[in-house]
């Protein structure tokens, strides 16, 4: 589990130094004061409250940033619902190591399955029956471990940034000048990759967006009854996802009337850290 | 408002690179696609609730690395309360700029306002009576802005890394063999600069503090009846910071009980983005 | 021109100060020894063959990074055509900075306006019946300019990275065991803005694709004739993409077949780099 | 082959860095979506063409960053002229990494082994009679390896950087106020480590650079004639170098003239990669 | 030893990379040319002078970073005082790579080493009777190694910057309006972590920070007499740091006037390098 | 004097970046404190000795970066030699800008000053009779800086770096097989803008590198006797350089010997900060 760069994760490395550097850039004159050099200690990650565990191969990297011959060992695999008290990770190594890297990877770790204890829930509501994805309203400078984490919940990520994703909003369609000159623009422009997602407010929209050719449609803020009626209206000409005011409630509900996704901003930028501790069991 | 490093936010720049790099690496297809070149826009961030307002300089430095000549007039200052409705700031300049930086000016500011008005009410419960401060449970590489933004609604911080601050725990005791003895490995190594900080669990223990000369102590975890006790005990001889378990309720009646301060994770551990939209008015 | 991230560009700083690091890091020590401080310096930029020219905002980065207060004057927009001897740009500044960035800034003006000349004669092959479009073997540091190299010169990008498209190759069919099983993983698996492309190589896939749901087909290394057989087998039910062998020559005929796209490595793997001059007018 | 930095390429962790931020930031959604974590896989890198290998310790990096435990075997050294079919390297580790790595990798050898290739072809033209070297003209950010690959096909590097060397040319010539006071003022500000090299373009210049103590000559874009009769002139007092207008067929007539060296700025600038594929053989 | 980051040395691998990028950035031509790729060599790190060795981890890292695989052997360890003559620490690996590490390890051990040894005769000079500090007078870039060296060589670290810790100087005081308003300011606005310090210059000044509520007073250029008056005008209620032309000889005198700390900037603001020299035994 | 990257100084931008990270990354909790938002002051760099002034960009930097409209003006340029008491320049600008900057500017200036006026003293001892050059002895992360105080004091600078120049050691000349050996490998690889300088210890080993064909000579720790011969033997042939034990009084010596420079280590590696202030002088 020593991998730096994968397809899951991103530059770990680089994310885990600044958190580092904050913390760490003049030392821990505490530890330095009263923790003999040389000093062992093991401790371990436990779960406080039922969750979904999330981002132990970022938490070793923090310990292994600090004590390079740590032995950290995942008593569970990130994607895993644990209970309340659970042992989650043990970890042993020097010291001072372990008690600078607490505070970061628990901040990591408590977010990231804080997260994927979120997503589970929606995911859950929707019962199989649409994908619940996030949005970009992640932590900026976190984005690939909060897509992660959404993943890890179950859930789908949404385009990661604004070059990986068509979706035209009110604004682009006015100054393209109107629904049907925006999508075709961004059919003409945008990489053959990418579907040409477009959002709207109304029915009338739906039509003018789908004769325009989009390929998903985006119903923002719409109600109940006009997500159905533009549900039957698309007629799976397109794919349809609902944004906005979508909770753990709705999502069931949205999730019957036949959307192919909801989009849930709170995921990200509304995080509930997960309740872990990590608690040292001996200092010999 | 156009100063880069400062004796509030620090290395705002990097912050803001950062997170730019994470949104708009790869272009912004859509604006390309569908907003011609030169376009111009003029937009109002505007609360969608009542709010404490944190992080105009942050969001202006956002749309200004995108659009070095944009117009951001602050309609407020940093640490007004708005109600809904309110208009924060406006923003004019290039179209696709102003679309580019949207979603990365949010997420900050919106996180921002939303510790600044979770602080605020905390503070508010506090009736002045103890501070209320924030902990080292901040987002990894924006821990400057969270700092902020806990300023900003009225609390303080408490030390700012590992290095700026002595904050005895169980394990550095277990390691030093004793809190007489950890207390006085503090006193001798750390800066005189610093005072000296112990965590203790129980009345017994804030002797053993007292005695070896501790400057603060820290109440963890300890209920209501064990704060009251150990603050007579303490009597003005040291600080009193309580943790652990402070909700808004709990915060006044602690605050009444003579407490220094009570430390707060919650504040910058789980923030609730505060609801912040932004709405473009023209795209002539 | 003074922008710095941009939809078009991403951020061309970072790329501006590595290059002029590697150059100058150690300062420019005849200029250091020969040209006074303060002399000013008056040149062009002028093309010495016919070239579609690109990367003008980059060279008045570069420029500006060392001058600040430098006078770039474009004279024509990137994109257009010019002849053998055109004034392309004038900079008038500070005679060490100009001499101190000359290199740097025809090094990337050179490389890019070769990706556009190069790319614009493909798309005048295409005829407007197909699009031509680069690869991900762009030079590693540069591939923002290389992608806006290749839309300056008319020609459509491909998806920008790893994390921005699908395209099934090869080795993910083995690891996934068999087309089917691959695409209909990524269509579970994917961000709903992304069409699902797989590559095939004869037209037995070709079926395979279509039937497990590929939005686009690659037909890689295909002769004209098995092209002709796909793309009439497809019917339009998937985008073609064709790459492999794809010369200027063959780009015509393959336009006249029908495919949607030929994607061409050589566009920005092997650039020949326009014959473009600072000739400097006067050091007074 | 573990070193990071050493004498021959530089600092190439960041350049891996880079380029795999560039592709992977946002992950590899087809990997992950097609291949089982932990499959493993087994590739050779395979030269499609006559070629000189160069970058393999290059390659190497780039696949050990995804996957630290890769093994990376070597078939040959760097610099071995090796047939069309043979195979350059074999690498086995993770699937997901090795896909992630692979055009990355290619990117980089395919230049680095253009590089090598085109420069072994100069060098032998130029028979041992004299140098070839390259120039400033290296790709931005790519400046060590393009020198490294120089030296690989048996060029010479000409000064790394405007702070290695001194070349004084016609612009540093007026500023200064004339050749003799150009040269004299390097001669006497420059470190005694470096030779002053002086640019002419006729007879004339060439015997008032001698006279002022230069101690290389540049003769740019001067005939054949005009080189010969400058050879002459100089007869072994300073080295003579000629630039402009060097191809293969006169780098031969040139070294029996006597030069001392000739500079191809198409060694770098104008690179045609080298036809190499990384082949997968097993994903079992 | 193969820590990276720690509670002494911070963020270790930057200050590394930074130094060899500056000396190694365009590789080693010396090297390259003369000492054939493959080489082993063995050398030792010996004392020239009486010493306090400091910096042997920075050393072994700038070794480690050009040759993973160096064997780095302390003979002694940091902190201790050795003889002319003796042997550091001893160093075996790629002879290229110990040549291009040589002169970066010397320079960053040699300071360090002379920072150690000039703080131990200040330490031996203050008899224990009194702390002798560093200042922020520190080396841009080298805070961290700065500050170890103090400590190494016996001495205290005063705060580490300006965020983390409270010297309030005649400036703060004539913006706030005079100590009392200063002092108090502080007091209410300062982590509660920090003591309070404040800057004087005379007798009365004394009183009035005392009576403020200042923690810490610093005595700034006062003479012997003043700072004996105000050491028992102060009665130990505040901590007494002396500041400003404090050599040697005076800090025995102040340390037996009772005063705390005496703050030294020539520690490190006028630094004799350590003579320290790399004996290279064999190079077979 | 906005240049951000020149001829002289290198990239400053970041290591005044580095600077300022090291003392305010976490704020400046005293100005924050006590110094009303928005105040303004006015301040004066002062010598307190007689010293050569350098570095007035590298403070005007500093300053701008904390307030980009502050107002520096220069009294005097870089390189002049001012007496006791003299204003060397005047800032203006937010009063917490200038506190904060304050250390950072001095700890720049003085460091670089120090250098100036060191080796202006070495330069006068030599009598215009030979150069006096630094050595690669600099302090890590500042060598640009270190530099260019050489040069503003009037010494000459040696090679920059490893690969700005060959300088052939007693340990290359071990691995190469012997002077003869070392000194053709080094003409046969280096770059022709390169002269070859070899460090010899005795007569034996002048007359080996000067048949060898070497450019200059380093006459390593030889006494003067052994110099006067060394000079008299090579006979202007080659550049002679001295080193080892160079201090004021044998420079002068030596300088009427004929050596061409004198290299001096503890220009940059026992800097003894210049004696310079700030002077806040309103702070309304």
């Amino acid at each position: 589990m020593s991998t730096h760069w994968d397809a899951e994760l991103g530059d770990l490395d680089s994310i885990v130094e600044r958190a580092l550097t904050e913390d760490l850039a003049a030392g821990d004159v505490t530890a330095r004061s009263t923790v003999p050099a040389g000093t062992r200690a093991r401790a371990r990650l436990v779960a406080k409250a039922v969750l979904v565990v999330c981002g132990l191969p970022v938490a070793e990297r923090v310990f292994a940033r600090l004590d390079p011959a740590v032995a950290f060992t995942a008593a569970v695999a990130d994607g895993t619902r644990v209970v309340r008290g659970a042992t989650i990770a043990t970890i042993e190594g020097d010291a001072r190591a372990l008690l600078g890297a607490e505070r970061t990877a628990l901040n990591l770790v408590q977010r990231m399955s804080g997260i994927a204890t979120a997503t589970a829930r929606f995911v859950q509501a929707a019962g199989g029956r649409c994908r619940v994805t996030d949005t970009r309203k992640t932590m900026p400078g976190l984005r690939a471990l909060d897509r992660y984490a959404v993943r890890t919940g179950g859930g789908h990520n949404h385009r990661n940034d604004l070059g990986a994703g068509v979706l035209i909003k009110e604004n682009h369609i006015r100054a393209a000048g109107g629904i049907t000159a925006a999508v075709r623009a961004a059919k003409q422009h945008a990489p053959h990759t990418m579907r040409i997602e477009c959002e709207v407010t109304n029915l009338a929209e739906v039509d003018e967006a789908l004769a325009a050719g989009a390929d998903a449609i985006l119903l923002d803020n719409m109600d109940d009854d006009a997500v159905r009626d533009a549900v039957a209206r698309i007629g799976k000409r397109a794919i349809v996802e609902v944004s906005g005011n979508v909770d753990l409630a709705r999502t069931g509900a949205l999730s019957e009337m036949g959307v192919d996704l909801v989009s849930v901003g709170a995921l990200t930028h509304s995080v509930v850290a997960a309740d872990i501790s990590l608690l040292f069991e001996t200092t010999p």
